[in-house]
C-alpha cells in the first residue's frame, strides 16, 4: 500500500511562515511555501533602506535560497486569490489551483489608512522594499528641490518631514532622517542648509511606543528631542494633501514629505477563513494557534490575535511571529501524528528600537536602558538574527563605514515617483 | 572694479563631465554640475547588478558626495530641455535657466532601436540603474514563471534568453545569465532545471567585440561556448514580439526574456548645438574638443565624435571618456587664461570584457591574454577605478563571496513590470 505524503501548504514567507517551513521540512511531509515575492524581508532594517543607510540586498534574501537544501519543500512564488476551505485547497493566480491537507496561513499586515484610502499617495507607508526606495526617493529629492527652490516658503515645506505614528517604525525614520539632515548631507549642498530640516512626529495617543513601558517611551522622546525632531502628542491627523497635513486641533502643517507609520491591517485573506475576526481583523486562533472548527489550518504572524497575559496580545514584531511560526508547525507535527496540540505561550525577550546613529531604547523585562549601551546591544541582535552570512558581512561593513564618516552609502534617488505634484 | 567669476556648466556626471569637474575645480571659476540623476553611475559594473551580482548602491555614489569638498563647485539635480547657444543659457525644467559663459557637454548616449521604437518594451536596454533592475527582474521571474508553468513550449520559452548585440555589454550578460542558471539557481527549483537555460547571442556583423582586435573577439567565442552561450553571427534581428524573435534568414527563436545590446544613440542635446554631426549622431568636434564656431562649448564623452588614428573613433568606454573630459577641461583652462589650446590626444591603454565568473579577455597594445588572469587584471583595474572607498570595499566583499560560493547576493524581483505580457 502506498501512502501518499501530507502536503502542507505555507502562505506568506514572512518570519512566522519561514520559521514553521523550517521546522516541518525533514518529517515525510509535502511541503510548499507560497509568496507573493521572491524574497524573505528583514523587516526591522527597512527604515535603513528608506533613509539611505543600507540597499534593499542587504536586507532581503531569496526564499529559495534560504529553503534551498530542503528537498521535500517547494517555493512557489505566485499571488493568492484565494483559500477555500471546503475543498482543502488554495487559489493562485493564472487560475492555478494548490491543493491541501494542512495549512499554514501567515500573511502578515498591510498599511491601513483607516477610511482615506486617498492618503496613501500623499504618505506612502513602509512595509516592501517598493515602500522604502519609494520613501527614499521623496526624501532625497526634497532636499535637491529645495536646494533648487527660489521660494522661501517652498523650500520650507520641501525642508518639512512629517511622520504620521509614534511607533517603532515612526521613531525610527524620525531619527534616522533628522541624522541624515544634520550629519550625511551637511556639506553636500551650497544653498541650504540641511541642518535646518525640520521633523515632526505625530502620534495621536498621550505617548510615544504604546506598547513598550513607559519609562522606555521617555527615553526614546528624550534621545529624539535631543537630534531636533519634534514630537507633537495626543493629535490626530485629520486631513492629508500634496501641501501638507492637517492636525485634529486645525493646526497645518505645511510639508511636501510625509510619512504613514500610524496603522497596519490584516492580509485580507483572513476573511476567506470564514473565522472569527477581532476588531483590527486579525484571526482569533485557539490556544494551539489553530482556526476553531478547522483544526488543519494554523495563523500566525501578524494575521493572528494571540492572548499573552490575559487581554494583552502578542506584540506585532519579529520575536513573537517567529515563535508563533514555530509553535504552529509542532502543533502540525503533533496533529499529524495524533498526539494532542499544546496551548503556545509567547516568551517575551523584550522590545528595542533605534535612534539615530548610535542610540536606541531597549526594555529587557523589568530593566529598560538607552543611549551606545542600548544600540549595542541592538545592533548585536539584529545582526545575529539576519539571514544569510553575506547579508551579515555587507551590513556590518556599512554600518562601520557610517558609524566612522557619518556617511550614508545608498544615496540614490531611483524610480519614476507616485508622488502627486503640487504643481 | 570687481571682476566677477567665469561660470563653467558641466551638464551629465558621468565620467566624461565627473573627471572634467574634477580638473576646473580649485582655479577661481564657478563650476556648476548639471545632472538628472543624483548620482554617477559606474557603467561598466552595471551587467553585473542587471544579473544579481551587485546592488545598486555599490555601483553608483551621489555626485554631491564626489563633489562635496569642493567649495566653488555646485551640483545641480535637473532636467536639460535645451541649450541656447546664442544667450549662452542652459534651459531646466521649471523654467529655470542657468547662463554659462563656457559650457562642457557630456551627456552621453541612450539606446537605439534604429526605426523600431516599439522593441524597447520588449527588449530593455541597459544604461540606467531603473534599467538594470527591470533586466534582473525579467532573468528572475522567467525562471520564476519556468518553474510554475504545466506547457512545455512555454517554459522552453521562458528559459530562453535573447542577447542583441556582440560587444562588451551583450558578452558580459550573455556570460553572467549562463553562470547564474549554471551554478546561482542550479539548486533553487523543483519542477525545472536551469541548467537548461538557453541563452542565445545574436550578432549583425560577422565576428564578436567589432572593437577590439580579432584575436580577442576568438577568445571570448571560445569562453562564451565553454559557459554554453549559442553565439550567432551574420544575422539581423527583424521582428521582436512578446513571444520572441525574428532574425534576417526568417529562423524565428520563442523566448520571453529578450535584452538589447545592439546600438546606441547620442544625447539629443547634441542638436542644440548647430554643429556639424557624424552619421551617428555625435557632434564632430575640433582637435581641442572645443565645438567649431563655438570655442566656448567643449564636447566629451559618448556624445562627441573624436578622430583618433586616422579613420578609427576613439571607442565609447570608460577610459576615453575620462581623458576627453580631463582634455576639455584643460583647453577650456587655456583658453581662459588666453593661451592656445592643443589638440586632444587619445592614449589607448586596451580593452577588457568579462566572460563569466573567472574569465574575461583583455587586448593590452598588441597582446590579447583570457582566463583567470585576465580577469584577475580586469577585476584590479575595475576596483580600483570605483569611485568611493566603500563601493571598493562592498564590492569585494560580495565579489569574494560569488567567487567561494557560487551565490548571487541580489537576486530580487522588485517594482512593477513594464513586460508586455503573451497572454
Amino acid at each position: 500500500m502506498v501512502q501518499s505524503r501530507s502536503r502542507v501548504v505555507i502562505i506568506g514567507a514572512g518570519f512566522a511562515g519561514l520559521e514553521a517551513a523550517k521546522h516541518l521540512g525533514g518529517h515525510g511531509l509535502d511541503v510548499v511555501v507560497i509568496d507573493r515575492r521572491n524574497h524573505h524581508l528583514f523587516q526591522p532594517l527597512l527604515y535603513q533602506v528608506a533613509t539611505a543607510g543600507l540597499s534593499p540586498g542587504e536586507i532581503a534574501m531569496p526564499v529559495r535560497a534560504i529553503l534551498r537544501d530542503r528537498p521535500d519543500t517547494t517555493v512557489l512564488m505566485a499571488d493568492i486569490k484565494g483559500i477555500d476551505t471546503a475543498k482543502r485547497r488554495v487559489l493562485l493566480d493564472h487560475e492555478e489551483t494548490v491543493s491541501y491537507d494542512y495549512l499554514i496561513l501567515a500573511t502578515g499586515a498591510t498599511h491601513s489608512y483607516f477610511d482615506h484610502p486617498e492618503w496613501e499617495p500623499l504618505a506612502p507607508g513602509l512595509k516592501s522594499l517598493e515602500d522604502a526606495t519609494e520613501i527614499r526617493r521623496r526624501i532625497l529629492l526634497a532636499f535637491e528641490r529645495a536646494e533648487r527652490s527660489k521660494d522661501e516658503a517652498e523650500r520650507q515645506a520641501l525642508l518639512t518631514f512629517v511622520l504620521i505614528g509614534g511607533g517603532p517604525t515612526g521613531i525610527e525614520l524620525a531619527g534616522a532622517i533628522a541624522e541624515l539632515a544634520r550629519y550625511s548631507l551637511v556639506r553636500d549642498f551650497n544653498h541650504i542648509n540641511p541642518r535646518l530640516a525640520k521633523i515632526r512626529l505625530i502620534e495621536a495617543g498621550p505617548r510615544l511606543l504604546g506598547s513598550f513601558a513607559p519609562s522606555a517611551a521617555n527615553m526614546a522622546m528624550k534621545s529624539l528631542t535631543r537630534l531636533g525632531v519634534q514630537v507633537t502628542l495626543n493629535k490626530r491627523v485629520t486631513d492629508i494633501t500634496a501641501f501638507g497635513v492637517t492636525m485634529s486641533d486645525g493646526e497645518f502643517l505645511a510639508a511636501h514629505t510625509v510619512i504613514w507609520a500610524a496603522g497596519v491591517k490584516p492580509s485580507p485573506l483572513a476573511k476567506d477563513l470564514s473565522a472569527a475576526l477581532d476588531r483590527s481583523g486579525r484571526v482569533i486562533v485557539a490556544p494551539d494557534l489553530s482556526v476553531p472548527g478547522h483544526p488543519e489550518i494554523f495563523v500566525c504572524g501578524d494575521l493572528a490575535a494571540v492572548v499573552w497575559r490575559g487581554e494583552q496580545m502578542v506584540p506585532e514584531m519579529a520575536p513573537g511571529a517567529i515563535q508563533e511560526g514555530r509553535g504552529a508547525a509542532r502543533n502540525l507535527l503533533r496533529r499529524i501524528k495524533g498526539k494532542p496540540t499544546v496551548p503556545f505561550r509567547y516568551q517575551h525577550k523584550g522590545s528595542m528600537a533605534t535612534i539615530g546613529r548610535a542610540s536606541a531604547v531597549v526594555e529587557l523585562g523589568r530593566l529598560s536602558f538607552d543611549g551606545f549601551s542600548a544600540w549595542t546591544v541592538w545592533l548585536v541582535v539584529h545582526i545575529f538574527y539576519l539571514i544569510g552570512f553575506q547579508n551579515r558581512l555587507l551590513v556590518i561593513t556599512q554600518w562601520a563605514w557610517s558609524y566612522f564618516t557619518f556617511q550614508r552609502g545608498a544615496r540614490l534617488i531611483t524610480g519614476r515617483s507616485d508622488h502627486p505634484e503640487a504643481k
